[in-house]
């Protein structure tokens, strides 16, 4: 029934951008028949999306007031957290108005999960305007660095999504953040448009995530995206992982430092680099080549229209992006019927993962309504 | 609707298994009720996989023979067409009776196309016992060595289709031989049973095709599984593509016999690794190395259940899959709780590609009743 869910869009689109609305006006307005649009609306009210409200205003009883229809403000909420590191992150979704609030905290590295949750309920009350009642939640989508030691964190992953799932009251979805944040910039961000996406993350970490025709991609045990393990040098510098030569070795933000100098932090690289020291300059191109090799090799393997590359590092630097570039540029086969492959920075910030956790659990109908780019992001301080 | 599918999986095995049914006897072995046994059947036959027959054995007058349900002979046939570089070979199945037949000719690799589909149409006749009349065909899957090549070919991939569905007389779909392998070793070959699978071939061409939760990956522009140019010695020698020290420069054919000796053949080589001659063992060692890098790189960035290693080269010499393996054990990140990644050589040979193409047309239903294990190959001499 596509036709439903383009219609169901399109009166939401409708009521969206124009307040409430009579059914004459929305019929009108959606080009759809009398009979079309009552079914449409049956079940959109059915779903709790959409409410029909009597106006108070004028006078009454000089004949009944025209019904209107109006988004429900209650409905479809969904919840994106993402438990990084040092900071929890909380964007705030109303599926019929695809509007958006984030809202993020410091928050310990040792902190305990059940405190880290109710940081992360106090921020989603605060987006919410007190609506956060049990029944309003559509559901909650968890962004944690690195899924593998969620599970043997020990609270474990089935005790930490059960955990929000008794503290929000409601379903819960978990992934790995590089994977969402790839996610979202494909659905918002700077690979808007595409389906087939490759993003690479540098941070301390380095990871990332593949989405294909439109849906992210998992593999076999929901390990894709180890970016970060995959071997640029062998026999290189020892990794965490066991291994060596690994692109973390070279790439992450701690990699860079140390190959510029042991003390640096990130402010110290990027002051070094607008001076034009060579050795801060030299880790810069080090590591963008070597991360250029690696997406290169997947953009052949995997034949993405869009390439984007983000996380602290890559924010913080944007010289990065010329090696990675010319990597890409020399590596990539390319056909002569092909339109070029798309290479950017990502867009979407420090928000990106929780964003891509409300987008876990937005349905597939939902997906077309951001299409009409109406998305709004205040990004919290 | 999941139990209407499973039902009628379930109702076409115990009529392949059985032969023809009686309703009552059909229900007993199903567990069905008459009801859903009679919505069941109604559906099988609206889509004419399953007809209804009256044996006319037995004294008539002395009561109706009981009427039977049987697999309709004619039904739901799908062929598999692959035009190799110098061989047609096509694939025909019957989709209720899941059972499969393989034919194949040489060609030469100069032929005209309307030439290579009539051989093609020969081949499916000799399969199909003379059955392969106008609307008996469900489809034709088609399999090309390079889609890329057989779109800027004289015919063009349209014109191609075009042909092929009018010879046939029914839809035509098309995808790349090396993908369409992948599929057919994850349905029915070496890594059977997963759903994540990362395919590599190594013949004159290497490519490969990745499958991601039981699906053909194919990228944006259907350009991927272009394993063959992988960088794996930056600045190493040229490749056909334009770039240099590509897998293909490495790890092909030609390119492990000129390492070996610029005379040698296939069956050359093979003499001389079992005589032990340390020139043929280090051009397979460094192929199988390379290889086993770049699938290490796409196993931790893709996370999958199964690799396989197919095409000529990896057939004709096993000894190339120990430092294959031996690359993925060292370069792919592990983590405890993860069952071990299956490293497999290819196991369905020449008509790998023919058989995927079959694949390419079966409905996802009919997906499901090959996992009875029934499925018989024939291949051709």
């Amino acid at each position: 029934m596509p036709d439903v869910h383009t219609h169901s869009d399109q009166v939401l689109r409708s009521l969206r951008q124009s307040g409430p609305l009579t059914r004459g006006e929305l019929g009108e307005l959606c080009g759809l028949s009398r009979t079309t649009l009552y079914e449409v609306v049956s079940r959109l009210v059915d779903r709790g999306l959409v409410v029909a409200t009597v106006p108070d205003t004028g006078p009454r009883g000089r004949g009944r007031p025209a019904e209107r229809l109006a988004l429900n403000p209650d409905a479809g909420r969904v919840l994106g957290i993402d438990f990084g590191p040092r900071t929890v992150r909380v964007a705030a979704m109303a599926v019929p108005h695809d509007d958006i609030g984030t809202a993020g905290e410091p928050c310990p590295p040792d902190a305990p999960w059940p405190e880290r949750v109710a940081l992360a309920r106090r921020l989603a009350g605060t987006l919410t305007g007190g609506r956060l009642r049990p029944g309003v939640l559509d559901g909650v989508g968890v962004s944690v660095t690195d899924p593998a030691a969620a599970s043997s964190a020990p609270a474990g992953r089935r005790t930490l999504t059960a955990l929000i799932g008794r503290a929000f009251g409601t379903r819960v979805r978990l992934d790995g953040a590089a994977r969402l944040a790839a996610l979202a910039e494909t659905v918002w961000g700077a690979a808007k448009g595409h389906r087939d996406v490759l993003y690479l993350e540098l941070s301390d970490r380095v990871g990332g995530g593949l989405v294909g025709a439109g849906a992210l991609h998992h593999g076999a045990h929901g390990r894709s995206g180890e970016f970060g393990h995959i071997t640029v040098e062998p026999g290189g510098a020892p990794c965490s992982c066991g291994g060596r030569g690994c692109l973390q070795t070279v790439a992450s933000t701690t990699a860079v430092l140390n190959a510029y100098r042991a003390t640096a932090d990130v402010p110290d690289l990027v002051a070094a680099l607008r001076a034009g020291e060579p050795a801060a300059h030299a880790a810069v191109r080090r590591a963008g080549t070597y991360a250029g090799r690696v997406l290169a090799g997947l953009a052949n393997a995997l034949g993405p229209g869009a390439v984007v590359v983000g996380g602290e590092l890559a924010t913080a630097v944007p010289a990065l992006m010329e090696p990675v570039r010319r990597e890409l540029r020399t590596n990539v086969v390319r056909y002569g019927s092909q339109p070029p492959l798309l290479v950017r920075r990502a867009e979407l910030g420090d928000f990106a993962a929780a964003l891509g956790a409300v987008f876990l659990l937005r349905r597939p109908t939902d997906a077309a309504s951001s299409k009409s780019g109406r998305t709004a992001f205040n990004p919290a301080p």
